[in-house]
């Protein structure tokens, strides 16, 4: 096996949300702290509800670590759910007899409900949501936090910030030719996840005033990473491509409904003279002086960065239910309320950051191989002092 | 192994195209005739150049198929490139002893060349642009039309057209209730691939104008698949999410740069009450009054229209060609012209149609089951059944 | 994703073993104590040290099952490792700053140490070790206990059972044509997991001696598996025939040098017509009076009882330690010793029956199909309904 | 994707038998004369019976290849099946109306026949024979050809022999510490591939009489990979496990019914002090003694060549035809003859020559990354440096 491959496990009010990553490099410092900043940050956003507070997720180190390092075997991630205590019986692993737990039979428009019953042949909801359920994506934070560690032994950096919320967002492009083009300082800070503090000041107006309509919000988030050399990723066959595998692991993100690289949609409208990146001659190295392209091309990374936004809807849950159908006996009622976030495009763009960099080092690993971190830094150097020689590409 | 796994091989150039598709259950008739209408479709379009007169494709199928029916064996489906001839010795697979071949060196921007020149440490682009080639896509389509079939034998059909071409479009966007909003026969006989005749004389004048200028063309396509019972795909592993895998599926497919499903981007903007879509009790089963959700909830089918739309980028090779480097020395020059389509959605769409196609037959298998199609229908009528009995879909 | 998917994480002292098992349809009763049973076999065996005492292995559910039933969701199963705190330092996954932990710096032959230390570019075995201990195959077998219930839902049972240790063996061959034939009764109480009591005492006889002199044995292990109907596995593609998958899984567990199917070996020898099983007509269905093939035609199971051989070698750890180096200085010196198990065959036996379990549960799942037990079984049943009727097959 | 991915397609008397090779590194040398080599010496054997002398196997090369050199790829290597015209109708792709095909009602003992038409429900085995037929093993070989040539770039050489023939074979074992035990120059000039010449004329005369009583035979081959680092493979995860890939490769060959490593099952019978290889001082790397371990440790290989053996079952159809029945009416009748190749275990040998060396290709590539063949051979070279910079190991 090369590459990363990635396995989650856990419902929602479970006893723990869990991931197993196996293709991680021996050599990796990892502690757990660093992964809680991860999580910690999953769990924060101006629009989400009670219980947040109650969890404050902190990861046990399980397996493929040993005094801070990691041993190129399987790493697994486990945070425990703290409320699964007050969930039993209904969601112990255990057999309960003699118990009735109540069935939850009205499936909530936007979820998984409807389709998970009727999949799974089961008239309890519940059967479904708890694993359907945004808190699955623990997991991939986790394990995305590990895939971060090892892009930076070679000089790549993925973060992320909220576009827009509800319709209220930035109104500029970036050229996307340099990170520092972002305040990412401002986006750590922002409880919205914003760089620019008078949009943040407009989103969090618009969550106050959604909240009291009972209504919830989605938003766009982007992805940016950078420092990647050219030539990951590739299109030998239909699962090298870099795009797809990027929009399929962004778009495995439960509530997200669009996802597109560089220009995106709007490259669709342009003529090719106002879409492609000319190459032009620079100092020891080929430069491009746009990067409308987001930093993909012919399904590998191009040298410039990386940039990838994606759509996400509003929370599905309202407090203000939206009409439903008790599947009990057919009959017309408000949808059930599990959750009361308003809105949790920050915390999505978090999961957002985890897959693009899992699917990253990913990439990196199978092209570079390497079963310590050092044999695989050294293969990348390697590759990179010859791009460096030919002229193509050189580190800033 | 359950589902269906493709592989395409083939250089643009090189002797042939070919796919190898497994997983197709024994017992489905299939014939060339109907694969080549599918592949004519891919070659079709207004804006195509002139490669497309010379090749006609034709498939060979060369294994999986007796006697004008499946196996359940590997079916590998041939293309014979008509000019690779007349590209003797550059693109023969012998080796070409005291003749030299001249080198692409010229990386065009917009394609793989300058990320694959990397990649491959070759100073030669048409060692990475003959595979990198939209030509590869022939290999999907023909995988694609057997999908088609095999869920056509359980009541599921998969059609796309053509949206908006260099941001001509149609105006209005249909509620996705029922496969007759979309004028089906327009579609098939416009040259652009739209439904509407007004809309598509617009795309010619556009067309005509960037063919004068020198300029290419991107633009948005919309594929639709209906007759899905609810519940195929799923959330219980990240990869089972049937969004993300068709984000990937699609957007795996060369030029595309963003997909989206439902109302996608612009679900971000609105209150949840304006995206989510509610249940009512129907005759005999739950209904829909509305498809915001393009299908598609908690990564399954939810027994409504799957909509899906995917940008293409403006063709990068330009008559009015952009600025390039000459790697072999650095100096600026144009880039290298190799193709000459002012655009090629209408194509892309039948290769979008195929990526769907290929990943919900794969979906349904790997729910369904089933060596012979005959088995693999009945366990869809035996759930379907259920699903009716509970009251939760019916076939309409 | 269909069928079953496996992963293992964890270090032999670190804090547990565990695995998740993706694939499990909805609706299967599961138990940890009926996991319990299947991890007590497998510390069990007149050969072993004393660390089995310690451990005594349960199971913690911590995914994929919700009051006793699966929920279609990766089920995920822990197994605490008790000593671990008295291995802290030297295992915790946590850094510890300042203080020394004693490197292991000669490999044991036989182990994995020595490629290890190579692969890995470590002077410490432990790094390999601990991942490399037989004390993975904790998370197959709660893994395969969760195949196994699933397997006897469709009829279908896994046993196995020591044939030979250190030489010592049955003489005689079972027909193979009924599972009655294997005294499985006399299997679970034997110490030995040997079906003869004389051959069980020569056995002990045989670890005790071996004990004295400080050396280790192997053994040879056999696996029965009933109640398959004919067709499943395959042969269209490489991965599909049963033979390989099982030989690769068996194959895959440590220590295991050979494995075989039905005659094995022996029928390399004998002429065709001493080998090959004919058919006969039977009572409303074709009957064999052999089962020369062990169960498996063509990469299929045939419907015969599947029989699977597979070799262990000694233990690698001797107390009379063998030749070898320390890499720390290249001088020659006796090999470390980290276990004491004199011979564990009845332990790989139930290693064996798992993997044996998850490979035949994942071919069901695989033609099969079903996110429900119930959906599954029905198949099944209907499958199996249709053989009856051809006249090919009956379950007895 | 990283490693090799290897489908193969086609049915005997089809169209044509082909394979795509997904993965190999771009900048290889290949050549259509040097696959043929092998492909011959698939064909050739004492006992092999007439149609080898009519298909004579050619491979065309159809992608992947471009002037003598890998392009990084999908390599596809075609070999149509000579005879196809002259199995027309019965056998061609096209549907063939008013002409009815004669079905084959039989089942064959030992062949894929029985289980193969239980399932996919069909009353014609021929739907089975033609894709289960050990010519699909031609794929398998081309590929491997490939893969031999990526070895033999970083040093690796695969070879096999066979070892004993319906029971005639050789009667000493070689230590297995270097290529040059065995005579490979006889092994290539023997019809039976044997080194030792007496014991060919034994295995000639077997055969011989076996072919006037109507007989088959099976028998053993070995083969020897060597010129490995140690390090390759791994324990990390189950399917890292060499020992457990080889097995199941192998073991995939149509007709194998046991594999085994080094001294496989007799290793079962002796204690561990005669098993396991000790460690040595040697000239600037450790030194080893013994081979018995056959190559690999913990999964991994060791430093020392690899030595596996597998059974090949007699060809199951007989000239003196074995008991079957007539599933047309279930009455007893003799096995339809479709073949009569006396035996064929040379020919199974150069397969298994090729799935030995496709895993250890593969595992190679998974280790050490590559696109091209330079970058592969430099990151083989900067490990094996490490090595015996450490000590560890030296390339002899």
């Amino acid at each position: 096996m090369s590459g990363l491959r990635l396995v989650t496990a856990g419902e929602s009010h479970g006893p723990a949300e869990l991931c197993v990553l196996e293709g991680v490099p021996a050599g990796l410092r990892v502690e757990a702290t660093s992964i809680d900043r991860d999580l910690a940050r999953r769990q924060r956003g101006y629009g989400r509800g009670g219980r947040m507070d109650i969890e404050r997720d902190c990861v046990r180190i399980l397996a493929g670590v040993r005094l801070g390092r990691t041993l190129g075997t399987p790493v697994c991630l486990l945070v425990e759910n703290r409320d699964h205590d007050s969930w039993r019986p209904s969601m112990q692993p255990e057999p309960e007899e003699g118990w009735i737990v109540d069935a939850v039979t009205v499936p909530r428009p936007g979820h998984a409900d409807f389709a998970g019953m009727a999949k799974y042949d089961t008239g309890d909801a519940r059967d479904i949501l708890e694993r359907s359920s945004a808190r699955e994506t623990v997991g991939r934070v986790a394990a995305g936090s590990i895939a971060r560690l090892l892009l930076a032994e070679v000089g790549v950096e993925v973060r992320g910030f909220v576009r827009s919320l509800g319709g209220v967002g930035l109104s500029i492009d970036f050229p996307g030719l340099d990170a520092a083009e972002v305040d990412w300082a401002s986006v750590d800070t922002s409880e919205c996840g914003c760089p620019d503090p008078a949009v943040e000041r407009e989103m969090k107006d618009l969550v106050d005033s959604a909240r009291l309509s009972g209504e919830s919000l989605g938003g766009v988030f982007e992805i940016w990473a950078w420092g990647m050399c050219p030539g990951v990723g590739g299109f030998a066959s239909v699962g090298d491509r870099l795009d797809g595998r990027l929009m399929g692991a962004v778009g495995s993100i439960p509530a997200i409904k669009g996802v597109e690289i560089g220009m995106g949609f709007a490259a669709a409208d342009l003529p090719g003279s106002g879409v492609h990146d000319p190459f032009h001659a620079g100092l020891g190295a080929v430069v491009r002086p746009t990067n409308r392209a987001g930093g993909l091309e012919g399904g590998m990374t191009n040298g410039m960065p990386l940039i990838l936004r994606a759509a996400m809807k509003p929370i599905p849950t309202l407090m203000k239910p939206l009409a439903s159908v008790d599947l009990r006996d057919g009959s017309e009622v408000s949808a059930h309320k599990e959750r009361s976030d308003v809105e949790a495009v920050a915390a999505a763009r978090v999961v957002g950051e985890a897959m693009v960099a899992l699917e990253l080092a990913s990439a990196y690993l199978e092209k570079f191989g390497g079963d310590t971190v050092g044999q695989f830094r050294s293969s990348v150097h390697v590759y990179e002092a010859g791009l460096e020689e030919r002229g193509l590409w050189r580190r800033s």
